[in-house]
């Protein structure tokens, strides 16, 4: 059964995303519809584009994403079919593409030839379900328009590494605990520390280890101190995506307790290591 | 495989989806289950009925949608199966049904006979499920109770016509984007205003052009301005619906910029279209 | 099609739910998954454990849960399989399966041995996954690791019964409506009450009365009263759960009318039921 993705910025109250589901239920009714997100902040590409890279490779191959961010065709925006580590997206040319491609080269572009992508509001629906489930058919990507070369490019900031002995670094995302992901990859890191004494400075917080789990925070420390007491303490971890993350140990947003809060850092600002 | 859509205002971090959805899969295994919503605002019928109304009949023919907003029975509310456009919905008779027959005739009403219909808390998974199981294994609406004829009526307030040169319309749903979706459809409006010029009236803001997608806002005005001011402008479009909708181009209510929010407007306000 | 449920901590925004969801169709394409919730509060293994013990029963036997909150092996936390009412449930032993044994005793408990157990931050994606899909294989609970006799226990606050004409509950849930759910089941409140008058305190509100379902509260009082006045009125219930469950009848949280709000009322506090 053709797996179909979807990632929106429609939030899960309105109508949109439902629609989306009867059309593709229309056109074929066997069909693994999983929801990667749609709480997207509105247009914000650069976090779709997070989101998708954070779990696209993990998808049986030939999977199909639809990303119903930003998609109106117009202003010299086209709509793309980009197939990337043999998976397949489908959305609208507005950088979403090139920050995929900044983990594995694109294997294919095609510009949409689609009646209705020229005039339509929500193309997600109008355009993007027929063509994915034609897919899911087994129509080579070729019949629906001409093979393209390049997609639309996202000035994408990476961590500043001109100072030998520092990287600065951004933060890239906050998550539901507050936790700051950064893009420092924990292979640039060891690269650049490799065994020397370092310090992370997020904001006030001044940080010298990085764990691989959360626990290891409170287990790792000396017994003097008790687990209990570093609920709420700002931490350094190598994440599941193996991305630099400060997080606070336990925290819950909730209650105003996250390193996002705490700290005063959001997406965009910049975390530095130096190094002796 | 049957479709049955879902519909409530249970929200999604209780366990009252949860309970419906582990009741149908334990009446039946191979289901396809759709949300459609569940964040309808509390007891809001006219909500529910917007929402469902915007994509019911996108669905293949014959999907059966429940309907658990302000679903218990008593004081003289029953629970009915209605068919529409012949589709199948399941609810309590609050209003909700008079809301989809605007849209078509009901072609079938069956007040239900359901042994725990008058005493469950929680129809939807108590009631509600066993026979949408039942209708999917094709047992004929009959089955469930006798034929009636009439649905409660919900006092809908339309669009004012009265003069000749006006619509009084009002708005009907503020989605996520915070845009203002209103009651006046795009035949109504061409109807109305033919060839004449008009001036839309929204609160403060008055508007002389309504575009057919968002992005022609920036691309058909004058290239003298720069399609990046365009942002945060007031703007009026024929959404999906083919409904009258008044936005803020690429607006983000996450940061305060909505329509909803800068205009002052909510569900019940008026809008005015007054032309020559 | 065997039937995963999930439970987590992580949101319905994030990349986590998601990648969960890749890897399952990654190791089986036919899986019905649901989600229970991932809105549980970050951490707060008391509150997945109410949502899932609300409604795990209600699946078909043999159904898996995966649980994701507080998930990290370490600091003497375990991953167990634990097998409650022919359920089976896979998470970290940090006290929620103590909290499930309340209701039916554990018939099988195992440790799970697998070889990224102890150094995943992301256990629920990188070891509960394939273990689930293994189960639902056929693969007999004893091939992922040995039997044990017990789970690590929460220390869980009971009503108080001391007193003989007193029951001393306490609030377990807030739902959506800002109801307030407690753990005073209707089978205690009748062994206690009998027939007796009784007076339920919930800080400033006296409640004599309580329901079998939302509506009675307006349909069985005196007729003088109009039935709309009873909307932000505070009642009792037993609710769908059989719990005893202080609201506001038609109350909406969204706009500050909820029993949790206008009682200053949440998780922990305590209910009084006095009787003659």
């Amino acid at each position: 059964m053709s797996i179909i993705t979807l990632t929106s910025d429609f939030g899960n109250k309105d109508y949109a995303v439902a629609a989306v589901k009867a059309r593709l239920f229309s056109l074929k009714s066997d069909l693994s519809i999983v929801d990667i997100s749609h709480e997207i902040a509105p247009y914000q590409v650069v976090e779709a584009a997070f989101i998708v890279n954070a779990v696209y490779s993990q998808f049986p191959s030939k999977s199909i994403h639809i990303i119903g961010v930003d998609a109106e065709q117009g202003n010299a925006q086209k709509h793309l079919i980009v197939q990337i580590d043999d998976q397949i997206f489908i959305g609208a040319d507005n950088g979403f593409f090139s920050l995929l491609q900044s983990v594995s080269p694109i294997q294919k572009i095609i510009e949409i030839k689609h009646p209705l992508s020229e005039n339509s509001i929500f193309p997600m629906k109008d355009v993007f379900c027929e063509i994915a489930v034609k897919i899911a058919q087994q129509v080579p990507l070729e019949k629906f328009g001409k093979t393209i070369q390049t997609v639309k490019e996202w000035k994408q900031i990476n961590p500043d590494l001109s100072n030998s002995n520092e990287i600065i670094g951004h933060i890239v995302y906050v998550d539901r605990f507050g936790n700051l992901i950064t893009d420092i990859s924990k292979t640039l890191f060891q690269q650049k520390v490799q065994n020397k004494k370092f310090e992370i400075k997020a904001s006030s917080s001044k940080i010298n280890k990085v764990y691989n789990k959360y626990d290891d925070f409170a287990v790792t420390e000396s017994s003097v101190e008790i687990i209990k007491n570093k609920a709420g303490k700002a931490m350094a971890v190598f994440n599941s995506l193996d991305l630099l993350e400060i997080a606070l140990y336990k925290s819950n947003p909730l209650h105003g307790g996250s390193a996002s809060i705490l700290l005063g850092l959001d997406v965009g600002d910049s975390i530095r290591i130096i190094c002796d």
